[in-house]
């Protein structure tokens, strides 16, 4: 809630509400809230934030901003702060939804929120991925996470955790060469085509900047996965608090009309 | 009505109140509205969305546009979609931090992710509403909560359910006046001192346009309840198909630094 209509009011009230918070220690010192999933007969489950902090640095495909960031109303002149934001839809930690890499698939708010609330398949590759930044998530890494944890479930995403995550503060996490190429793993076309086969998968995740390699120019796995109806979700953090399986997702993503996708406060219960 | 009338009245009602519930065995008996998640073993929870589609033309407290549009690139010329989105950070479902109506509160990066995870108590008020837009949300209507599903749960979420969603498509939904003035339901600022001075309670939801009734020239509400280290979640959706007590929120909120709030996708699991 904000507006320009709101701001002469709210001046003449500042002064005189800052003084009754001062002096209500009740508010003040009222304790914080502690959050509990315990529930009698269950083992207690927790959050975990899959979401990078945003700013305008944040890393992207394009190598340009996030985001910039109009601060219309501030506290000290207007009695309240309210931003107006112009952000890449592909910045941050966000999804991909079919219609970016389609002429017709389904935009963002398309999505059904029961498909970006799912289980989370995580595929561990960052031994590879230290190794050789081209490194893709292969038909046989799948198969070695099924062979362990048993078929993937119904509607799960499979999330690639390379590792690149603890990279996002630097410039490692592009990766670019001289010529501008970038470096770092993705889901290989041949998984996608696998997947997409089965037809259990509703996402694929990656803690890079793309679910294709950075090197590709042809965007092999984004052509294959978006316009079959699933989604991508991309910079994805924290990959490294979860088990492999049994952590639930929520992929989260801007309900917005018409978008190609969004920046997301992905997360999981674990 | 002076702030530090309010907080003296919050003082007198928060005493009646507790004396109330120790003399009520009948509440302390009521089953925790405490959180369960769904385990292999049990019954499967299924997923509610409280999120409006946004779009350019949805409603906003100050009448502007929610957002425009600059449709980058196109499928036809580019192979992809991909827009950037000029958007105001407190238009569709949508969270305000702290930092929106405080100095240096938190802003809504710094929210920790638990406490954007919750219980949600529902509290019913279409009736009152539907006779009286600029009804609120009193201590009473809480204490009627309580009696009937015990404490408010730790870190819970209270959301106001007043049947405002419906009106969404419509002016019925800013609800203006000839002189502009807009009117629908809000928390009364007793409810939620008192809900601060009790301490439980990590954020505020409402299914109109403002944690403060529309009507408000002062927003004590925000003014109280932000700066206490609160969230809102304004314009939610959904509240009709869950139940007054055992819903998990999951409140959601954009990750981007410095922000005073933004576009969420709001859901429960239920």
């Amino acid at each position: 809630m904000c507006g320009a209509c709101v701001i002469e009011a709210v001046k003449q009230r500042m002064l005189s509400r800052r003084d009754v918070l001062k002096a209500a220690p009740l508010a003040a010192a009222a304790p914080a809230a502690a959050l509990s999933f315990a529930h009698a007969a269950e083992a207690p489950r927790h959050v975990v934030d899959l979401t990078h902090t945003v700013s305008p640095e944040f890393p992207t495909y394009d190598g340009g901003p996030a985001y910039t960031v109009d601060k219309r109303f501030n506290f000290a002149e207007h009695g309240i702060n309210a931003h107006f934001v112009t952000i890449n839809e592909h910045a941050g930690t966000h999804l991909d939804a079919p219609f970016h890499f389609s002429a017709d698939g389904a935009t963002v708010d398309e999505i059904p929120i029961d498909k970006l609330v799912c289980p989370l398949a995580v595929i561990d590759i960052r031994e590879k991925a230290a190794a050789d930044p081209d490194a893709s998530v292969t038909p046989d890494d799948i198969a070695a996470w099924t062979a362990a944890h048993g078929p993937l479930p119904d509607g799960a995403c499979v999330a690639l955790f390379s590792g690149w995550a603890d990279r996002v503060e630097s410039d490692g996490f592009r990766n670019a060469d001289e010529a501008g190429v970038q470096h770092y793993p993705g889901f290989h076309a041949e998984t996608a085509a696998m997947l997409l086969a089965e037809g259990a998968v509703a996402g694929l995740a990656s803690d890079t900047l793309s679910i294709d390699i950075g090197a590709s120019r042809t965007f092999d796995t984004h052509y294959l996965w978006l316009p079959a109806g699933r989604w991508g979700l991309e910079a994805v953090a924290g990959l490294d608090q979860l088990p492999a399986a049994g952590a639930t997702l929520i992929a989260g993503a801007p309900k917005r009309k018409g978008g190609t996708g969004g920046p997301t406060r992905a997360l999981a219960l674990v």
